[in-house]
């Protein structure tokens, strides 16, 4: 999967395009949920958007609905972690970093036309107390996210207890920027969003915290 | 509306207790949508749970489901903004403010068994692109709570211009920190929040960004 989310050319999730009817389905399927929300997707949309015979998403999801929104999250998780992965490798420092992670998330924001954020954020809010398969996944997903940023925070000097607390809120305050952001289809959020997570990493700021 | 919020018994919309049908519906819907989104809830269910008759439902909300929504996401509007000013009046500055918003926040979320976050923001991601009137309420909403937050930090010193790049920061925090909260199940995430929130607001460190 390629991840041009740095270029702003295209959501990471979009660029999922599957080589066989599975992988198809699933990159149709994460589009969809993270622009309708699981609910809103139905079936219908997801086999006419993916282009897969009704027959294979049976072969494929014998679990049907619930199995495509697993392997759907699965498809946003690898996106955002391989983003994550790469402004951090292009990046000099902590504050160069999170803003590099605003700014990717922004770009991809508007080159989608205001219509896909966070790939998984939706499906996570409305399934929260309904499926535990897609909760996990959800958890699962945004928990390695913030590991990523945790990481690369350390490798930017910051002593590992201190990003993990940071890793968290620098997550929390991108997801909370794209759906500000998204439902005012404008990307001073995300502007802000930055102003505030330079200032969180900053050496002689953040890292004085309680 | 009573807003129990900072003692943690209720979630606020959940304590929006109608006199009559018309909104005991909408405080039914409310609680619905703040669960399960707006595509998860059927008109039944809406129905069910406020115990309104369906004759009722149609000669209150002729626009149905959409015209119910927009009610619903202006009934978390008001009990979040009541929320808000309850804590700044009872703040004695921008980092005790804050800091109560995170906790108030939080406790809310415990108290509802990790089920209630923020009353309109599975409605505001899943229906962005589907409806003008539902879509506008929650544009409205976040921006009318960003105003609140921003009045009660220059009311604590900072000012006007700085206030209103904070308030939106804060209220990316808030809501990205509540969706995480959410999916881990545990109020790690609302109290890293909180230690980002009072960074981001101290005299001699928040309002020296860009």
């Amino acid at each position: 999967m390629t991840v041009d989310i740095l270029r702003g050319k295209r959501y990471p999730v979009a660029m999922a395009k599957g080589s066989d009817s599975k992988e198809k389905t699933l990159a149709a399927a994460a589009r969809l949920f993270c622009r309708r929300g699981y609910h809103g997707t139905a079936l219908q949309d997801i086999l006419a958007a993916g282009g897969a015979p009704r027959g294979s998403l049976y072969f494929h999801f014998p679990g049907g609905k619930e199995e495509i929104a697993e392997g759907a999250v699965s498809l946003g998780d690898q996106a955002v972690r391989g983003f994550i992965r790469q402004v951090a490798d292009t990046s000099r420092g902590a504050e160069a970093f999170v803003a590099g992670l605003a700014r990717g998330m922004a770009a991809n924001l508007e080159a989608s036309d205001f219509h896909e954020g966070c790939p998984i954020a939706t499906t996570a809010l409305e399934i929260a107390a309904d499926s535990d398969a897609i909760s996990k996944a959800t958890r699962d997903a945004f928990a390695a996210w913030e590991r990523e940023i945790s990481l690369a925070l350390t490798r930017f000097g910051i002593n590992a207890r201190q990003a993990a607390s940071a890793a968290t809120a620098v997550l929390s305050q991108l997801e909370g920027a794209l759906l500000l952001a998204r439902t005012y289809r404008n990307l001073d959020p995300m502007r802000r969003a930055e102003d505030a997570l330079r200032l969180l990493v900053r050496p002689d700021r953040g890292r004085q915290g309680r």
